[in-house]
């Protein structure tokens, strides 16, 4: 590869990424087709008995209508079974958790607006909203991620690693706490606290959380008659887990985006001649001037304390 | 604020977000909570109507079971209406739309895994594809960025504008570009091919697509009949839009990140001073220097015939 043309390489990365996705979505079609298959043939069915059974005193289409509606109302996240008749799933807690999902740009989807006016206010939010949460973001990484290579400053010196090696470990490491304190721990929380989840729907929901995917299909709690404060309390919980665990994620991104081995795999694609010295070692120091970290040459009165 | 310690003005900023949020969440629950209220009542008239005229023939708990199991499965993405009784959700345009999904953390949710295996893959996919996405659109940024900016360097010349303003130009520019020809228009592509949504759902679907929050509410053609060739271009269309548009808007937010206004902003909260001269013209050369962009220091062919 390191004999082709820069645009060249670009186009096999690019072509890599749609062969990888190509085959993702085979493994998807068969794993998931049959069993969707299956489910729908199973629901069809029980249509049709139910039809079979009791369709004398039905006029035609009443039920495939009454069906349609209670489907699309659901596509809305407006329930129509349960017992709370009068409470609209938009309290604030609801209503909290659904704004955090646009801001964390997760989006689970179980809550959506209906009104134009609250498609508007939805579009407007975010498009302020987002921005000014990546200016947070981006001031909190500035000011936490000083803290957190401490610890490496003090295993360079003991270990006697060089700069990328302990760039490399420190990366591993935060990887590692960050995926046991918020998503190991969380997914165990939840499995213990959720009887009709298996610890990898847990695990499962966790992940796609953090991860911002937020398909939306499992939600604690979502169908199951908890008391209001239990249940309020649940989402007042999921909301600090989706900003902390987003946060921390972001934070350990960012730590292995700066890694020498990262930014040389990125710098091969453009270069034009065989890889330097200089590239393969990864001069530390310039690779911290970015939107996150700052040029650690400004010693501050909170980097010395914090170490 | 100036006259604040570093970690008060942190604190600051965050609490400014969190009371954003729940603004956020008071206005969307005053625009939406009548509204979902209204049509879970009506739901509910509805059922209420069908059991009474119609439940002397049926058992009861049917209607609620055959509805509950219904719902359930639209949940996982199975549909029970419809006319294609044989056809799978996941035939392979909607695997390959579902697995976009994912790799952009859109996740509609419209589909989902059902089954534990694909549960497992998901995570796994993820898990490993979207890190190499993320190094894929760091390397075609660190090759179309010196493109983009070619222009500004001729408007820098004529227009005798400073550094900083035409950083400035050249961002609100990109945002413009990126805002007419992946949301406006599109969005006016699917106003004109889909009759049954207005502008303004067009507009916000292709908002919430592109921010990858992906609420999943609306999806182009989902419940219309349509013959299957033209359904299946549609779901490529919405794949390669997905793809394209999301790298443009990466390319628009790392344009603007780098300007130095922003990065002045960010510097503001962890300095301890006031800001310096240095501060606010903000070093451009020097900016560069992160995972996406290299030092223009080394000119590339590329570079050199882009211009």
């Amino acid at each position: 590869m390191g004999g082709l043309r820069p645009w060249a390489r670009y186009l096999l990365l690019v072509v890599a990424h749609l062969l990888a996705m190509g085959l993702g979505a085979m493994v998807f079609q068969a794993l998931e087709g049959p069993l969707a298959l299956q489910l729908q043939v199973q629901l069809k069915a029980e249509l049709a008995t139910f039809q079979a059974e009791y369709g004398a005193c039905l006029p035609p289409g009443a039920l495939e209508k009454l069906l349609g509606a209670a489907l699309k109302a659901q596509a809305h996240g407006v329930s129509s079974l349960g017992n709370d008749s009068e409470a609209s799933n938009w309290d604030l807690p609801s209503a909290l958790l659904f704004t955090a999902s646009i801001l964390t740009t997760t989006g689970y989807g179980h809550m959506a607006p209906l009104s134009a006016g609250g498609k508007v206010f939805c579009v407007v939010y975010a498009a302020l909203g987002l921005p000014a949460s990546l200016v947070l973001v981006a001031a909190l990484r500035h000011y936490l991620l000083p803290v957190l290579s401490c610890p490496s400053a003090r295993v360079i010196a003991r270990w006697q690693l060089t700069p990328a090696g302990a760039a490399l470990l420190q990366a591993a490491g935060l990887g590692l706490l960050v995926a046991s304190v918020f998503m190991l721990l969380p997914a165990l929380v939840l499995w213990g606290l959720q009887g009709d989840c298996s610890l990898l729907e847990a695990i499962y929901f966790c992940f796609g959380s953090l991860s911002t995917i937020g398909l939306g299909d499992l939600l604690p709690g979502w169908d199951r008659n908890l008391h209001p404060v239990i249940y309020h309390l649940g989402q007042l919980s999921l909301l600090g887990y989706l900003l902390l665990g987003l946060l921390a994620m972001l934070l350990a991104v960012e730590t292995f985006s700066e890694l020498p081995q990262i930014r040389a795999m990125v710098k091969f694609f453009g270069s034009s001649g065989p890889m330097t010295a200089e590239d393969q070692s990864g001069i530390l120091s310039q690779d911290e001037l970015d939107l996150s970290t700052l040029p650690p040459a400004v010693p501050t009165s909170e980097q010395d304390e914090a170490c």
